[in-house]
């Protein structure tokens, strides 16, 4: 096995981590870490928000897209890479693509939002359309590896994309002072997972919570259980946490004894417009989760330190009245 | 005449504006100035934003209302402030007798929108209802400062009011490079001419230009005729710009020879979309039409170093999906 098989196989480790936020140093935004006193007393515990709606592309994914691009040789390099994402992921991968000047070739599904598409298009990516199955876009990607010998970037069980989303609670772990409590959305895990890698490294004695749409609850019911439940439909506005959690990400956090909070989909669109009338920072639904379900536990974080992770920021204006329907 | 009644006559000039300046420094936020290079690239020029939406009470009133609480006598301040505004000026000042620990009393129209005056009670002033007519309310200022002796403060002529506002164009143009235009939001004028006395002590070589709402150009009609108009009914999205421009914001604005731009509705809110989707924040329509005035004069501002003055970010969420459909 050569090393770039080992790299995409091997559950990564917290060295992994720090390698990756030496190598995104040059291109990733160090995103500032917000306060909100009036918050604080709504919640009841002193919240310190990691900015990563603030990150380029707009969300935390560019980290682990950029620490896998910028894994590459540049032998691979020269090949390009690929994934199939319509959301964040994609935004973020054809931009790191872009910092190393490589061709980035992304997979998405007929009836994909035009808005997000043209994101992608605009970061210089070349979008390859395919049935909105789950088959149909593996047979495309592989397809395009095939052609075009580009590497494939999954969205989060790829090793080199979870130890690059663990950069984030790197960043925020740094503060002075520890935290009580780490809150951070969970969906496919890669943002979790590296979080999880993070914490057990730099700050074990925080707590790790893992904020979950009730209406995508595998991840909660997979830690019940204790092993990766894969069979849920999920029915959540959270759209960048409908993915299925993935398997290394699972054997990470369930190593880790992360705990799971549900959130209801009413509660998210609630902690979302607080957020927005009081910092005027524009949060996705899949990021104000996180808010909710520390605003639904005040007993678990009673007057605790809490870092909240805001994943991101890519909400498109005319979705709002969708979501402010659901809250 | 006595030092209070000279100060609420007399013109400010800007030695005012750094007395305020002093004077509110331990209350208010220096804000950040926010870039965004896509920005730049769609508008062709070089834009730094005053991010006075992350001000204290979500807009750059809170400066004018502040200067305005703390140049009161002790004895004077015992007896509180009163203005009428359900805007941002109505939260500013009560936030700011509320750093002073005194009474504010808000006269409100009735039918004023119920988000607005909760986050004045929420101040902990004091609402006093009237008819929705600027007698009724004047009417109602005049009993409540007969009957308590409070302070009258209003929105934009106060002369205190206006060189706090011109506080933040002076943080703005404390950066190293000058610029060559500043563009600022006007309605009654109080942000308008404070920076118009920043603008002419610090940098006279920068342009000053106004951007205004066709719906309610009076200030374009008076620069024009070198006279102030004041018959007009506003029509226009930006509720903070419907006031009609105050005497002596007209006699500092035109004395200065700042310059107009009107900017349709429309405009302003696929300005305030850009800027939504582009930097993650909520700025108000009241805001992101002098965005939208740099955007619809590529060749005013082509290839210059402008500063903008966001004024304020409060909107409230559930009114947006209207406001965007108005884009």
């Amino acid at each position: 096995m050569n090393d770039t098989a080992r790299t995409r196989t091997a559950l990564p480790v917290f060295d992994d981590v720090l390698a990756a936020a030496a190598r995104i140093a040059p291109h990733a935004h160090v995103t500032p870490v917000l306060r909100s006193h009036s918050i604080d007393a709504i919640a009841g515990c002193e919240l310190h928000f990691k900015a990563e709606h603030l990150q380029r592309a707009g969300a935390f994914k560019f980290r682990g897209a950029c620490n896998a691009v910028w894994s590459l040789s540049d032998e691979d390099a020269a090949r390009g890479v690929v994934t199939h994402s319509s959301g964040n992921h994609g935004a973020a991968l054809a931009l790191a693509a872009r910092t190393r000047g490589i061709a980035c070739h992304v997979v998405v599904p007929e009836g994909a939002v035009a808005a997000k598409l043209a994101a992608i298009e605009a970061y210089g990516a070349t979008l390859h359309r395919c049935a909105p199955t789950i088959a149909a876009r593996e047979i495309r990607c592989a397809q395009l590896q095939a052609e075009t010998g580009a590497e494939l970037v999954h969205p989060y069980t790829d090793p080199r994309v979870i130890a690059g989303q663990g950069t984030a609670a790197l960043e925020l772990l740094s503060d002075a002072t520890p935290f009580d409590a780490l809150v951070v959305p969970v969906g496919g895990g890669g943002l979790a997972s590296g979080t999880a890698l993070a914490v057990a490294a730099c700050s074990p004695r925080t707590r790790l919570h893992l904020a979950e749409p009730s209406g995508a609850a595998e991840t909660w019911a997979s830690m019940q259980r204790g092993e990766r439940v894969t069979e849920f439909t999920p029915d959540t506005i959270c759209d960048g946490l409908r993915g299925t959690l993935g398997e290394p990400n699972f054997a990470l956090l369930h190593a880790h004894g992360a705990r799971v909070l549900k959130v209801d989909d009413a509660d998210t669109v609630a902690a979302m417009r607080l957020f927005w009338q009081r910092t005027k920072q524009i949060v996705e639904p899949s990021s104000a989760v996180a808010l909710a379900a520390v605003l639904g536990n005040r007993e678990t974080f009673d007057g605790q330190r809490v870092g909240i992770v805001l994943s991101g920021g890519n909400v498109d204006p005319d979705a709002l009245p969708e979501l402010f329907a659901r809250g």
